[in-house]
């Protein structure tokens, strides 16, 4: 099955155009494989104010908005003993965005870098995680906030969040780091 | 695509036994949907010391293994400025373990739980994420530590940690917790 079947497109061999986007200077593209190895199926979705991307939050953290993540009632049964947890991983499948970069230049960053060093949609699997917090769980529906998604984005998982392996508190990306010193060097030099 | 056409199998339509085990007392299962909704490519394989799921560790804190990460060399640019992150999020897909269970009896627990309120692989879709320590990057193969996952795992997606989203040191998982106090109790009592 192509990743584009359902929607009647082929894969072109190369570069690969999609709905979503075109290149921009110093993003480079790879052939798709020619077959997938696994299938998913959405379990749910998750309902947000954001109708368009431009809406969303920039991350999770800028927004204390509670979202509703519904699940579909045929795995109801699955959410026994959650409402214990105070946070949850969000697993989402980013449908609109295109899988063959390997090169990005972000257009709020402006710099070149390679698809896994960013946490951009545009990737050869689209997963997202979001680490949301869980308000109450009614019925099928669980209550959160920490999500930044389109609405009606489709639900793949939901797992709890243990701090004692999923919380690295002193955990650092340098790219960014060096990024927001110049940052807040400008700010302070205002 | 059914989830098991790569080895000829057919989904039951309900409660579909699957290669890896069987149900316990407490367990159910529920039938899965009849489609698939979007399909995934192995981006690569993650080499473990383990061979069976007994060899592996319970969680992966407990071991400080280096493992490698085998990218696929064809989407090797997306490396580009990964080198600078002290943490990953490993995404992995965890091929043999049954994907109809709503309701769980870890072995290790006794008690019956929902599939989303457990770390179990056994899950709709079985998508396993870890936070590694990156130690280096070689070419195509990143050498990290803190995975706990059977050797040759397929690899679904890398992506950066970010302390500032992904860590919430003061999550609690309230039935983890309350399980560990009793042990520590039972332990204290001695």
């Amino acid at each position: 099955m192509s990743s584009q079947s359902r929607s009647g497109k082929r894969a072109a061999p190369r570069g690969r155009r999609d709905d979503f986007s075109a290149l921009r200077d110093g993003e480079v593209a790879v052939a798709l494989p020619d077959h997938s190895d696994a299938a998913l199926y959405f379990i749910g979705r998750i309902r947000t104010p954001w109708q368009r991307r431009e809406q969303c939050p920039k991350n999770a953290r800028e927004s204390d908005a509670v979202c509703a993540v519904e699940l579909d009632p045929h795995w109801i049964e699955g959410l026994k003993g959650l409402e214990t947890a105070t946070h949850v991983l969000l697993f989402y499948w980013m449908d609109r965005s295109r899988r063959d970069l390997v090169l990005q230049v972000p257009r709020h960053y402006g710099e070149q870098r390679g698809t896994f060093a960013l946490r951009s949609p545009a990737r050869p699997n689209p997963i997202a995680v979001s680490v949301a917090r869980l308000v109450r769980i009614d019925g099928n529906v669980l209550h959160v906030s920490g999500v930044d998604c389109l609405d009606n984005t489709p639900l793949l998982d939901i797992k709890p969040y243990f701090a004692s392996t999923d919380s690295v508190p002193d955990a650092v990306v340098g790219w960014h780091a060096r990024r927001r010193g110049r940052l807040d060097k400008t700010r302070s030099s205002r």
